[in-house]
């Protein structure tokens, strides 16, 4: 990982004004197993563990020999995995002497669950939400508020780089770029205060595989054992969190598993974007690291399932995926809507835009295994409910669902702005 | 109970048309235990048993030395305890023979249940949904969809009932009490239907009566017995099938339970309401039964907790209250919103503003331990989230949330109105 002023190696002191030490220790800690913290623990009692549900009705609708096992994590407090991430932030920060944190927010999940968390540790919480979600879906900033959280629509003027985009488009629907670095900025200048990343870093995986953790013994418990795991990637760190726990030397040579990372073709950085270094925002601000990228310049087609709209996949999702470990798959927004539907009907929760794809990819997991006459076991992780975005189940009833799959253009064009970086 | 024509004791022939034979025995049994189905109990299986939770957070926040228990409903398919009754009557209804289901609902939660409930066993299902809400609070009706349900709003003019009150007052924002009896004339006039009431009939208790057994068990499991139970109170289906598995007279002599029925200020029927026969639909449609009532012509301040807005207690609930087994409290709209508010900021689920009444009569039970300095053990059961109903929370945040108390004249103006009724 590189700094991307100097591209030199980023060091402690690089990272040290916006996260507490032992993050920035975790970030590079070749540890195995780093102990869950007591208040941390304490907090995830309020939900976890999450249960393991198998999808009896699905299996049947599906007429397949599979069994078809999901992880629920949207019984988490606030809809989604989030709360994992935002708990073990915000206690490490408090640790460290912080008062406050600043985060950027797309649709809303980490910002309801950085809120929700910031305000179990008694710290402030000011969220720089992309002023297009700020004002098309007012409810997720109402939740942010009722955690006790403060949600502003970037750019706002609160920032130096807030201003100056203000300035030069004062109709701007923000993006989730600007709202990053406005976060950063905001921190970086907040007497007492962190910036509290969503994903993408590598501690970030890390606090998330309790989900896979659990799932781990769970699955044990019922009698199992997965021949196939599913998440969505975006940046990632739902999709680590959930597997990497079945993914030791071990248990991969007891297990003959094959690991489907599920990713929109509007945004298909494993299955068409490029292993090379480049930045993982598109501001320039955060550090350079070898990923799959699609350019960090990229302007993605719209899409429902913002949280997926990244333009790569995290250093260690792509290391997996360059080392052979998993497999990926991209899927039509149109596609994946049918699955999550499919799912809601048979059991119950109607998934979010983002887990869809997870679905999805577990669906023709299933349907192939009715092809084959295989009786395997499917394990996916529902990374999230959709009860706040009825938007988008709105608009697909209303035929305004579009597929969008990236075209050749627009992604080479990105790829030719890949910053050139003479690195090992 | 009986007939709204006659004033006789409703018959089987009565009620035949619209429900299954199933249910209309179930109605009048004097069984302690009736079996539930294995089809229905596979269903459950999907989310039950539903998590007994600790509120450690909201314990340390109020300095109390009370434990606070909650039965967690909200982790059921849609949000809300209604699917166990929902499953209940479409598995009964299909078993009959029926094509189809018809209901009515208010702000959406039966609608989703039943619309869940109705596709997992082949049923189509017609939901009526007052205007106000059709109109105002689309997403619920999206949530419909979703699961298979068809929406209409009500007034509609698919029923004679409908037609008849557009013709009255085209723009009229529609009432529960319409929505009824339209679904009802909607199930007596299509082939194979049937109409699936939500909540009052016994039957309806008995099918909820799973929450309580199984709180019952976990909270023996985690060491404790209460001391006190807490639910809300509407017609009162979530508060009979929560409580009444503790109110056996064995247990109740071993307990020494207070057992609080919570309920809104601005439509109190147990605690300012008279207890007499009365009708239990405003329509005079459905039978008149003996039950605290604040007269069926009331009309009460519109509120945000739509579903506890009802004129009386059902018949059990009203027994329950004359035999003295439960007391009753009468919470404002405002204090109630504050205890949700604190309850989502400690545990992370905001709740629904009708259980928000359960919140705030558990937390003062647990602040009056404090004052008394006694360590009692209380339990309320959480009967819905509120991620469908964050305009409540908006109007709140924006200082929109006024207090209605009941007023005395309407009070008594409705009860004038009460039929008279020779009974036994």
């Amino acid at each position: 990982t590189l700094h991307p002023a100097t591209g030199k190696s980023v060091t402690v002191d690089d990272l040290a004004p916006l996260l507490p030490m032992a993050l920035i220790e975790q970030e590079a800690s070749t540890e195995r197993y780093i102990e869950i913290p007591g208040p941390v623990r304490d907090h995830y009692r309020i939900w976890r563990p999450t249960p393991l549900r198998r999808a009896r009705n699905l299996e049947r609708l599906l007429d397949t020999p599979a069994r078809i096992f999901y992880k629920d994590e949207t019984s988490a407090p606030t809809g989604s995995f989030k709360p994992n991430e935002s708990i073990a932030q915000a206690f490490y920060s408090k640790e460290a002497g912080a008062k406050r944190l600043s985060t950027q927010t797309g649709t809303g999940q980490w910002g309801t669950a950085i809120s929700f968390a910031a305000g179990l540790f008694g710290l402030e919480v000011d969220t720089f939400m992309v002023r297009d979600s700020y004002e098309r879906k007012p409810y997720r900033k109402v939740l942010i508020q009722a955690y006790g959280g403060r949600c502003h629509s970037s750019p706002s003027t609160l920032t130096e780089i807030g201003r100056r985009a203000l300035a030069a488009d004062p109709a701007t629907p923000g993006t989730l770029e600007t709202a990053v670095a406005e976060a950063m900025e905001f921190a970086a200048t907040s007497p007492d205060a962190h910036f509290a990343p969503g994903s993408v870093l590598n501690f970030t995986h890390l606090h998330h595989s309790v989900i896979g953790l659990e799932a781990l013994e769970q699955i044990e418990d019922a009698g199992y054992w997965p021949d196939v795991l599913v998440a969505c990637v975006g940046a990632g760190s739902n999709f680590t969190g959930f597997s990497s726990p079945f993914l030791g030397k071990s248990l991969r040579e007891k297990l003959d598993l094959r690991v489907v990372a599920a990713e929109p073709d509007a945004c298909p950085s494993l299955t068409r974007g490029r292993y090379a270094y480049d930045f993982i925002d598109a501001a320039g601000m955060a550090p350079i690291s070898k990923i799959y990228t699609l350019g960090s310049q990229l302007l993605a087609p719209r899409m429902h399932a913002g949280g997926l709209r990244f333009h790569g996949a995290s250093p260690l999702v792509s290391h997996m995926r360059a080392s052979g470990l998993i497999d990926a798959v991209a899927l039509s927004q149109d596609a994946c809507f049918e699955a999550g539907l499919m799912f809601a009907r048979c059991e119950g929760t109607l998934p979010g835009p983002e887990a869809n794809h997870a679905v999805r990819a577990a669906i023709d997991e299933a349907l192939k295994c009715k092809q084959e006459g295989r009786a395997r076991t499917i394990l996916f992780n529902l990374s999230g409910h959709g009860n706040f975005d009825m938007s988008a189940y709105e608009d697909y009833f209303a035929g305004k669902i579009e597929n969008q799959v990236l075209d050749d253009a627009a992604l080479n064009d990105a790829l030719g702005h890949l910053p050139s970086i003479d690195a090992q």
